[in-house]
């Protein structure tokens, strides 16, 4: 199953099904350009995972981690389908970076690997957009990753069993392909990365934990339209006004 | 103003002003022993400042920073006024630090340092409880400082007119004082605070800012008392227990 989180004519918010860039709820449906598309769910809280890839890893000049290394965006940071993103002003170097999103579904801690995909309501796509000048000068990547829109995300969640193993993710940068990558090539596992963070963090409905880029990171520019698609749940797209 | 967010023998939330640890809303008066205390605000994040006092950053041995070091604590982190808390289990080192928090009052980007206190709603007292395990290992401080309960915060949120601009900190373990500092002894002031958070992220209503700690930090054991008392707001107590 593939739902969109959406506003509708009257300004209602809705969840309802994705079917061919419409929207279904109630036997009722909603072209696209009638809603408005929201983030697919509403995390107290985004995990992310730093070099879960052993290209990217490389092409930053690092070490591949032993356990996952984690850093956080809040709430402030979410951005939706559809939108325009504003990065901080006078930075050298804003970039993409296509991730796979894992949307919790109920609130757990302590969940063993063998049972993380339980706590798991789907997933779907997301863009890490970094702030390299300020990652670069500080311990925790506050300024670097936390800021205003820095987490565009959507529109689909896809249930866990629509999503191959092997799901291809890409980023397209004004049509052109700059990433592409694929699930089986992670480190560190959904279900290794839930029970790692669950034995510090307790995680809640609608939290999300974005599962680290591939190689292929490069700059956005002011104007730019950048897509993520990830292998069955679909296209998140979103555009770039430097400030 | 000081006042105390409860929850009533009816299981009713409320907000009520703090008396001589009674509590007083709609003209009834709550014994302590009567009323759950709750956290006195519900961050969508707090944003901690570290190494905010010269002391403490000479005695980790790091230099003064040129602008505020930053890092997060997701809304998991609250624990509240009289609570027991349990950090990550097989730690060597759980430490406490005694912090003046900054309650915000209103949403805000981009804030002017002169404009700065119009979007404070209040002060509130915190321990950064710090897992210097996982802290010294990692980049940004996820399982060292966001981890369960590493925020006891509150009980009293007081309007900023009841915190002298020299206002004293002080934490006591098992009634022992260990940590004495002075709101004027910051290198950034609040307003510079909240000024440089604000050019990246957008402040909600109930988020707050830890101030960053003085010199004396030190570990906590199984069964120790916490107490944080800030001169104008009052004290924050909370025991431990090891896991």
């Amino acid at each position: 199953m593939r739902s969109v989180r959406f506003r509708d004519p009257a300004g209602t918010v809705r969840t309802g099904d994705w079917a061919n860039g419409k929207v279904v709820f109630g036997g009722q449906t909603y072209e696209r350009d009638a809603i408005d598309i929201l983030p697919p769910c509403e995390p107290t809280k985004i995990i992310c995972v730093g070099l879960n890839y052993a290209d990217h890893a490389a092409e930053e000049g690092l070490e591949v981690p032993d356990r996952p290394m984690l850093f956080l965006k809040p709430p402030n940071a979410l951005a939706g389908h559809g939108n325009t993103i504003t990065p901080p002003a006078n930075k050298e170097r804003i970039d993409y970076e296509a991730e796979l999103g894992v949307v919790i579904g109920e609130q757990c801690r302590n969940v063993v690997e063998a049972e993380a995909m339980d706590v798991v309501a789907g997933f779907t796509c997301v863009n890490d957009v970094s702030n390299r000048d300020d990652q670069q000068r500080e311990q925790n990547w506050v300024r670097g990753k936390a800021f205003d829109n820095s987490a565009p995300i959507g529109p689909v969640l896809a249930t866990p069993d629509e999503v191959p193993e092997d799901a291809g993710i890409e980023l397209r940068l004004n049509g052109e392909t700059r990433q592409t990558s694929n699930r089986s090539e992670f480190i560190f596992s959904v279900p290794e990365l839930i029970a790692e963070i669950t034995t510090y963090l307790t995680l809640e409905p609608g939290d999300v934990i974005s599962t680290g880029t591939t190689a292929g990171v490069g700059p956005l520019a002011d104007g730019d339209v950048v897509e993520v698609e990830i292998e069955g749940i679909g296209v998140l797209e979103h555009d770039v006004a430097m400030p």
